[in-house]
């Protein structure tokens, strides 16, 4: 395995196997054709055809469209066609999370496709030359991903909470890192990818912070999501990213582009260029405008 | 004017324009069809068609390729059509720059549209949650961009040339930074482009790296290159960028993504993602598996 395989193995789709979701005529999301075979049952809400499903466009305002579509994946959960509720909003747009047409429930944002938001937070330690890095093993008990390996704090992101509280809350919640040392986080940047799942399309995108943290510091999980933290140099994680399963498949890109930032993967390495446009969603190197026209 | 602006101003092209130049089957570059036309003439060289360029599958080898293409590009100096010769050997490939299929002067690289790779160093200093960054003027003699400001360190990449190497030697040539100070440059990614000039089409990527300098450094030009340099507050920098036309185009993205790493452009800017997606070539945000398919 290769740093550029983790970032492929979340960008693992076929666009073909879906359809476009589409609000006030602005595609938002990518349903399959079985789901939206379900949405059909509901054509006060949703239009289906074979270019795709529309909301109703009768259905006009932001809190109309979340009660109407959330009426739906309530009947979709009862029905156990979609899997579960998680209990947070979450913006349903085409661009920034503040442009929210609809909010819906999290766990259903994969079967209707649409880009969900997260934050992760590399927490880091330096002594001397040497960096090391906290990692967390995520609870067996957790419905996503459990016994893997994760950032030392990392959360979705619901809709109309800024992203500096809900930082601050996470880091609280998860690694009981004070407020005022959480505030010191600083943004770098954003990971972005599109993995094809059992439930639907999930094309997600991840704000990236670093927290440099004292030797003393010692995390501790106040929600139970995380059963143990291990600091570990930051060449051992980087080996665990490259050559196993180890951790949960989008905190493998969160480092690696830590260790690109941090000069930790050189500028040499063969990969070096495909991993920098990987990480935000592009395929491949060269970049996009390298395509033939038509292609 | 805003940062996205200047990031779309190094990405504003039409491949319409353009016709494909391939080697070896693969596609390596662009060409205008006025200089396809040119190229026209070398029909042992070149074969041109209405589909684009191909260098002629007669020649195979690097050395003789490199030979061929060579010919043709100083008589093309020599009757002004590519406005001159830098001197400098840069490599044309389809993938990364050890994979070279031949070489051609770096002044002739847009007209055939091929990959400029280059490196880009912010050199700053903290003097305690201040950060200042040095900023080079260019001198009024250079060729491009004469009197416009500059990286501290900033430079083409030839072929053969290894980057840490190339890195070293541009910080003694153009601010006199001593050898065991530069090796301290962090290597920190990428930023890529896709330029249409008068010369043709610059599809460049520019290796960024960050060195922090003390605070009594201070650079000297060795090579002349630079008349002037000054250590700004980085949200003079900042602004600069932002505001005016004062710093060199390409400059301005290796600022911008400075800015995004180091927490200075925070995550809530309105821009945020089309920002970190631009600097990799995306033309906009949401990234490319959101483009509908066929689109």
């Amino acid at each position: 395995m290769s740093y550029l395989d983790r970032i492929h193995a979340c960008n693992r789709h076929d666009l073909g196997h879906f359809r476009p979701f589409r609000v006030n005529g602005v595609r938002v999301g990518w349903v399959r054709p079985g789901f939206a075979g379900e949405l059909a049952r509901w054509p006060a809400v949703f239009q289906v055809s074979d270019d795709g499903v529309a909301l109703s466009p009768e259905i006009q305002d932001f809190e109309e469209r979340t009660l109407a579509v959330g009426q739906v994946i309530g009947a979709l959960v009862a029905e156990g066609i979609i899997s579960r509720r998680h209990g947070e909003p979450y913006a349903v747009t085409a661009g920034a999370r503040a442009e929210a047409l609809l909010v819906i429930d999290r766990a259903s944002a994969p079967y209707f496709g649409i880009r969900a938001f997260g934050q992760h937070l590399n927490g880091f330690v330096r002594g001397g030359n040497r960096l090391k890095m906290w990692v967390g093993r995520r609870a067996q008990s957790r419905w996503n991903a459990p016994g893997k390996l994760d950032q030392l704090v990392a959360g979705g992101l619901p809709h109309g909470v800024a992203l500096h509280e809900n930082l601050l809350k996470e880091c609280g919640e998860e690694a009981a890192i004070p407020g005022p040392q959480a505030a010191g986080a600083v943004p770098v940047g954003a990971v972005s990818y599109c993995a094809e799942t059992e439930r639907g399309l999930k094309p997600d995108t991840l704000y990236c912070y670093d927290l440099e943290l004292p030797a003393d510091f010692v995390p501790r999980s106040t929600d139970g999501e995380t059963e143990a933290f291990f600091l570990w140099p930051i060449e051992q994680v980087a080996e665990v990213v490259r050559d196993t399963d180890e951790f949960k498949p989008n905190c493998d890109l969160v480092i690696i582009d830590f260790l690109i930032r941090h000069g930790l993967i050189p500028p040499d390495h063969p990969d070096y260029l495909a991993l920098v446009a990987g990480l935000r969603g592009q395929p491949g190197f060269p970049a996009a405008e390298d395509s033939e026209p038509g292609a």
